[in-house]
């Protein structure tokens, strides 16, 4: 397998590799059953970063002209179909598509969930449960149990709003969390992204403001960004959001929402005080702009005192509380809740059923019978007790290995540990080096609006077992020292011109 | 329990009754369990009709406070809940909506899945697929291989784009239909809803035009109303749109897609022709404006010849094929796809990312279990002879029992016979005497969307059985001879104004 690398060409690196293996999958020269080399063979004999390698080898992934199985390497794929594409003419899509859609986002979340399905890189990269966690023989014997007892039914439509036995058996829930609502309403959604995304489309007018935290879930305001909201971002510290900065943004400004998570704070790990909760909800229902909580940590606390959730603290009517079951038990199935005011489940009905008619019928069967069995509170203490010990190994080995000048915080619960590069470290090095040591991790860069957060890195330690925990930091501690760019002699200190909020 | 109607009210009478009931089960004066008079009976005895009863029941099963269980009548449910509603507050919700997003949508398909589950009701109203012919056994086998083999995997996060195995499945399954694609060219969506859905979010800005057939598919013309988009209607006959006029109306405007359903389209049943298809493409194809065939229903052909679709005729790669497995195998799963060139396939599943991350995880293994493992082919085989002899009762109880003056279409394949009133009939009548003989339809109306279309009904036969078609056209029959209005003597005929397109 002879691959050229011509670097003066303007076509990246990674893109000439792949292109030339394109080529020689589809001439025959290699074979289906080909194993190609591993990459840190092929990075090493061309003289390119591990990285470069990874991301070409994706792209023939993405493309099914090879396959990754764990522990046999990247193979070529037999090409049942036909190796020239079907006509892809000379349609310009990207001028057909809006405006506003053709916009590269950012695929950082489909990069990261591939990267993590490699068994020889350490993902501190994405929020998954751990898989061992995951109850499948309870679950398989529940799956088992609706077909056979309720059959078709579980397999046909069921209500936009959610199938009715889960709503009300989600409704109890929500009194164990303080939350007293009736199971009209409660909106079942395909996962918590769908909340999001419904929570965009019901109330943003491309321009419309929106208040969020900074640093906030990215994909939280990649949905708000998909209906060209004008974000507004208040910073948050150890108490989170700061109120006394919203109240002056909203006797200036006039959102149409606050987007906010108020417990274990993605990705920052920060709890907002009972305080500033009881703040936030009395500046919303002041200024009636309605509060997006979105709440998927905070059954996962693993210190500390619970504090009441905004939704539980509200009188005014104005919090939407969106939760999911993808942190805790399954992500794969997508069904996660809203609770909010009946007229507001009415409304995001209606755009659901133009979205996707309904979420999954034998999905939410399945959680349905999961906690009226009892399963649900001993799954989570179960989940609780693992997910501590996962953190108490990732700060552990922080401690002992984080280079000088490294910090982070010690998060109460939720899947993150927050941490701050030392100076001087160039986050483009430090990706490249940490995919070439085989530990990935999400960059703070698209969790902030205004403010640069080139500095911030989020680990996750739900996924990796205690060990691999261990060996990734290892490899992190490494790629961060090996990342770290003396400042040029002579060349002042750039100034950075950070924006007022 | 005594119920007061108030004729003079500004309230309507379902309301009314709703009200009364919701104060009764709040106060304890109906307790847990009391059964509601049936709908029949309490009409009699309030002198309203059963419509208006069914719809107050409706309202009530909404709010989780009755149930209606199949042969035990509607009863109230224990309020395990407050039975006061959380704080509403005076949060004025349709105010803090996006304008487009409150505007009112048509409930239509909610209200008549609903209606559909109703055992004393025989519905030609909605398009399911026969829950008889549903393999229950053979998909309940399947799915304890998939947890049994798969294990965690089939629960956990699958890729945007879809499981992969299950687009090679999918890639094989187009070559049976003419299509050549490869895994990368297909896109695994949450049932072909959300297919339209990320179409609309894909390619159109708020005012931008759509060309669309008249009579349409109203969950598609939903979809594009919900980006805003401009509805342009051109006019179909027994071979389907009319390409000369598509082709004076691109001369004159910048469509930015043809939404098209060419095989055995709904509501109509028409087949687009041979030569119309070759004409759709050349047009699409010289004015540069994608086409996104909607294909749900050309498996299900009862006689004649296959036509090929749009997409194997396709050589200008200007087609979207759009298909799923609600209208043959289950609906409950939400496993459809789209095969388009790769740039529409990445950009879409941009937008799917930020809407859902990706379809249900278990949902793609089956499918693509079954598709493997050869089910698939005989299903199909089976679903096509059923549906032929329920077709066919529908035609001959036609033929034997409606009014004089009403017509309908013979169709080759799909669900539905569309049929035509006879002059004179009030469709607002004939919506209420239907729902109190006990039969549903589509009113063709919201299949329109310049003409009005008030004298055309859609019919569903795939669902009920012969014996219920056979019974649900006698009683829709009586409902239609009811619901004719004599001209008025005297009275000039209405002139109507037919919009030019």
């Amino acid at each position: 397998m002879e691959i050229l690398i011509d670097r003066s060409s303007p076509t990246p690196i990674y893109l000439q590799i792949c292109q030339q293996v394109r080529g020689m999958i589809a001439s025959g020269a290699l074979p289906p059953g080909f194993r190609l080399p591993p990459e840190r063979r092929l990075a090493a004999a061309l003289g390119v970063t591990r990285g470069t390698v990874l991301a070409a080898y994706r792209e023939l992934r993405a493309d099914a002209l090879v396959d990754a199985r764990v522990g046999r390497g990247t193979s070529v794929l037999a090409q049942r179909f036909h190796a020239q594409p079907s006509p892809a003419g000379d349609v310009p899509w990207n001028q057909l598509f809006r405006a506003a859609a053709a916009r590269p986002q950012d695929p950082l979340v489909r990069d990261l969930l591939e990267l993590s399905e490699r068994t020889d890189v350490v993902s501190f990269g994405i929020g998954l449960p751990a898989p061992e966690l995951l109850p499948v023989s309870t679950l398989h014997h529940l799956l088992d149990e609706v077909m056979a007892e309720a059959g078709a039914a579980a397999l046909l439509h069921s209500p936009t709003e959610g199938h009715t036995p889960l709503r009300e058996t989600l409704a109890e829930l929500m009194a164990a969390r303080g939350i007293r609502c009736g199971p009209a309403e409660v909106l079942v959604v395909s996962g918590s992204q769908q909340g999001l995304d419904l929570a965009a489309r019901a109330f943003i007018d491309p321009g419309d403001p929106v208040v969020v935290e900074e640093p906030s879930y990215f994909g939280g305001l990649q949905a708000f960004r998909a209906v060209q909201a004008r974000l507004l971002p208040v910073p948050a510290d150890e108490e989170g959001m700061r109120t006394d900065v919203l109240e002056s943004l909203l006797r200036r400004q006039r959102p149409k929402l606050i987007y906010v998570l108020p417990t274990f704070q993605n990705p920052s790990g920060h709890v907002m005080g009972l305080a500033r909760r009881r703040r936030l909800l009395e500046l919303a229902a002041s200024f009636q702009v309605p509060v997006l909580e979105d709440d998927p940590y905070s059954e996962l606390r693993y210190e500390g005192e619970p504090l009441p959730s905004l939704k539980a603290l509200d009188e005014a009517g104005v919090v939407l509380y969106l939760s999911t079951f993808s942190k805790t038990l399954f992500p794969g199935m997508r069904v996660g809740w809203l609770v909010a005011p009946r007229p507001v489940v009415r409304q995001f009905a209606l755009i659901k059923q133009s979205s996707d008619l309904h979420s999954s019928t034998p999905g939410q069967f399945l959680v349905e019978r999961f906690i009226r069995r009892g399963y649900w509170a001993p799954f989570v203490r179960a989940s609780r007790s693992a997910y501590t010990a996962r953190r108490d190994a990732m700060l552990e080995a922080l401690a002992a290995q984080a280079p000088e000048g490294m910090t982070w915080r010690r998060p109460e619960g939720g899947f993150y540990v927050w941490g701050r590069l030392p100076n001087g470290v160039s986050m483009t090095r430090l990706l490249g080096a940490a995919a070439s040591a085989g530990v990935t991790f999400l960059p703070g860069r698209p969790c902030f609006i205004d403010e640069p957060g080139g500095e911030f890195v989020r680990l996750n330690f739900s996924h990796p077992s205690e060990e691999r925990i261990r060996d990734g930091v290892r490899r992190l501690a490494a790629a961060i020292a090996s990342s770290t760019e003396r400042p040029r002699a002579g060349t002042p200190a750039p100034i950075e011109t950070r924006p007022i909020v």
